[in-house]
């Protein structure tokens, strides 16, 4: 008898298969059980009626607790009533191993308890419905870039010297050196364009912040695309299609996760590019105007200007052009204007925040080591990356977008700490 | 005017495009230049004809020196004599940034020097050739587990416990407490698979180990699958059609690539699974008649000795059912032997080594407690991974590809430090 998945069941209409299983729930009388199914591919419902199975079976499938996992046999059959389209008609299960007293009950639990059993917690339909839209939006980060020309490329994690300062980094012995880990490839990933033109990386960064919010994660996932001969606007272009690419998957691929989760989808249908563009001095201006007197020309936003800016549009929105003193080392002036450079960061709406930073970054040899003095940044350090700009440089950009805080975005979870398998948050690196 | 990618050209025979581009190398007379000129994504000729272009555009592109950067436009011409199958006729040269002194010129440079000058080096026609190799081993990996029912889940990089005990790893201060660099994310994959059923995770992980050999990096990048419900057998089948399926998909898309390395392609196109098995007890058989006398059972392989046995096959050979007391704690026990476990190592041909590493895992929570008492493994780390054991517990399989190995064996690259971006070796931590 063939073993499938659950998730291929609707191509088994009418056929006896075999599913390896777990119980997540249960619900009987006295001539009819119904059992809720979950495989990791997806949740099915298995109907054991009494007449048709026998006293045993009917037994055992009453029996069954949450968790136990089985071999569990029946027929394949289309159900209308159900969003899976499918049920099994159950005829046979062989128990593999009884659970007993399975933690993590349909009951509420405190936030501490559950991130404790993280690895049960993981099994809950919520967290399935989230960890299969991380997935989907890994996929068709693959998808797009793959599509589009870019050649992954992986920088280093452990690294000699730091892109912007020492400070909120982890240190290790590397042998006798010194190492740290990497809070962005992006130094690197320049190195990369200069060889293969359009690369991307996408992979774990560090930071050792002692911030505990809920869009903070100490261990995060990172996607960096970096582009030789793209400047500006045509950056933000790449952008908004691989945010508009990425919601667009989601929507199509994971229909049932997002229900499961009860996400307004009619909020994410719209996520198209183009996106809307709103430079840092017109966005200072309408917080003023919004009322908000602690922010002035040259402070950085809070979470609660974001807010208030993203909450104007109903896409993600662009706010260009930041003061150069609140920005990094590496990104090019703006051609017109000393004081802001050619940067922009991209606010998600309904208030998840910022999640990709970008710029192009300063291709001119002079000008790259006057800022990389003016940062008190060690010139040996950033030898390497200096030297980029005095064999053929040309005009590039790149950007970053956190996984977790888009994942939190589109799946519309609050706390980041859902978002990944095995967060790591201040005081939290267990299991 | 178009600006296009190198790669596209073929699609524009007859069009005239746009191209940003280096130079990699040029050969001219007085009335023609030859341009070789790359942009990341391919090489192509650019022909420039004096009489064509004039005095000026004929000059610059005579003056140009390798690596200088340009904006080039041309019409795009067939080229049957040219394995990419075009060339550009050139019509127009824009020189963005001029290159002095490259340091890598075509002719040879000792290692060191190359690897101080990994971020040039990269710029070069077999770099470029083995990242693209290794970017097409990345797609199709992905492609292959999400076809095939896989979610991907990311396992932490920091733990709070080590896998196999706490030697070899890097170790950094987590706030207030100890963590240490994942070798492995095996354990915690096994979470996510009694969760998601099908999981894999990708990516870096870290050996602090003083070797300095051909084939270890200290930083590398894992391909690791974990599957509930599946036992010896089927975790070896689905390694096969894995492993199969990323050598052919970089034998259709990186024919190119291949030919530019000198790839011998007639050892790749066999790889086709099935793939010979040989149990540990007979390859130690075959060892003793072939000669080998400084192996005896219950020792581990070598690399002659995976090199002897995997020379006598023509595709990767699984070696099975190694001794327990030679392999992890976590391996399940062959069920009519207690001397040996349900492992297997899969050993690339042509003297590549191990390239996999797999086995079916205890699902038993009484034996899995036992072996880490045995190995005197802090119980309270390993809580959460016993207490999998004790829910639904189900056999379950999983393996651990070493995707640089993987570039090695396929692109046919000697020395493992040319397969990664930016190479972490023993007194290797720059660029
Ligand atoms: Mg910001
Ligand atoms: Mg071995």
């Amino acid at each position: 008898m063939k073993k499938i998945m659950i998730k291929d069941m609707p191509q088994h209409i009418g056929e006896t298969v075999k599913l390896g299983a777990w119980l997540a729930n249960k619900r009987s009388s006295g001539k009819i059980a119904f059992l809720q199914l979950r495989d990791g591919t997806g949740f099915v419902q298995g109907v054991v009626v009494k007449e048709e199975v026998g006293e045993e079976i009917f037994a055992t499938a009453k029996g069954l607790t949450q968790e136990t996992s089985m071999y569990i046999v029946g027929e394949v059959k289309a159900d209308e009533r159900s969003t899976f389209g499918c049920e099994m008609n159950v005829t046979g299960i062989e128990v593999i191993h009884e659970a007993v007293d399975f933690p993590i009950t349909p009951k509420e639990h405190g936030t501490e308890f559950l991130m404790d059993n993280r690895h049960l917690w993981l099994r809950s339909r919520r967290q399935h419905a989230i960890m299969n839209i991380r997935n989907e939006i890994i996929r068709s980060t693959y998808e797009f870039f793959n599509n589009n020309g870019f050649t992954k490329m992986d920088p280093p994690i452990l690294t000699g010297s730091a892109p912007e300062g020492t400070s909120e980094l982890f240190a290790t012995k590397y042998f006798d050196e010194d190492a740290y880990l990497s809070q962005s490839g992006q130094l690197y990933m320049e190195a990369a364009a200069m060889a293969l033109g359009r690369v991307f990386s996408f992979g774990p960064t560090f930071r050792a912040e002692k911030s505990k919010t809920r869009r903070h994660l100490i261990e995060f996932w990172m996607i960096e695309p970096e582009m030789a001969f793209v400047e500006f606007d045509e950056n933000l272009e790449i952008q908004e299609q691989y945010v508009s690419h990425i919601v667009q998957s989601v929507l199509e691929n994971c229909k049932l996760d997002l229900e499961r989760l009860g996400r307004d989808t009619s909020k994410l249908e719209n996520i198209k590019a183009p996106f809307p563009r709103i430079s840092y001095d017109d966005a200072i201006k309408f917080l003023h105007e919004q009322g908000f007197d602690d922010i002035e020309w040259g402070d950085d936003f809070g979470a609660p200007h974001e807010t208030a800016i993203a909450n104007h549009y109903d896409k993600p929105v662009f706010i260009t052009c930041y003061p150069v003193g609140i920005k990094p080392f590496y990104m090019q002036p703006h051609p017109e204007r000393d004081d802001v450079v050619l940067c922009a960061d991209l606010i998600a709406p309904e208030g998840y925040g910022e999640i990709i930073g970008g710029s192009e970054r300063i291709h001119d040899y002079d000008l790259l080591k006057a800022r990389l003095a003016e940062h008190n940044l060690d010139m040996d350090a950033y030898a390497w990356y200096l030297e980029l700009r005095k064999h053929g440089s040309v005009p590039h950009s790149g950007f970053g977008l956190g996984l977790e805080r888009t994942v939190a975005w589109i799946s519309g979870t609050e706390h980041i700490r859902e978002t990944i398998p095995f967060p790591r948050l201040l005081n939290r690196l267990y299991p």
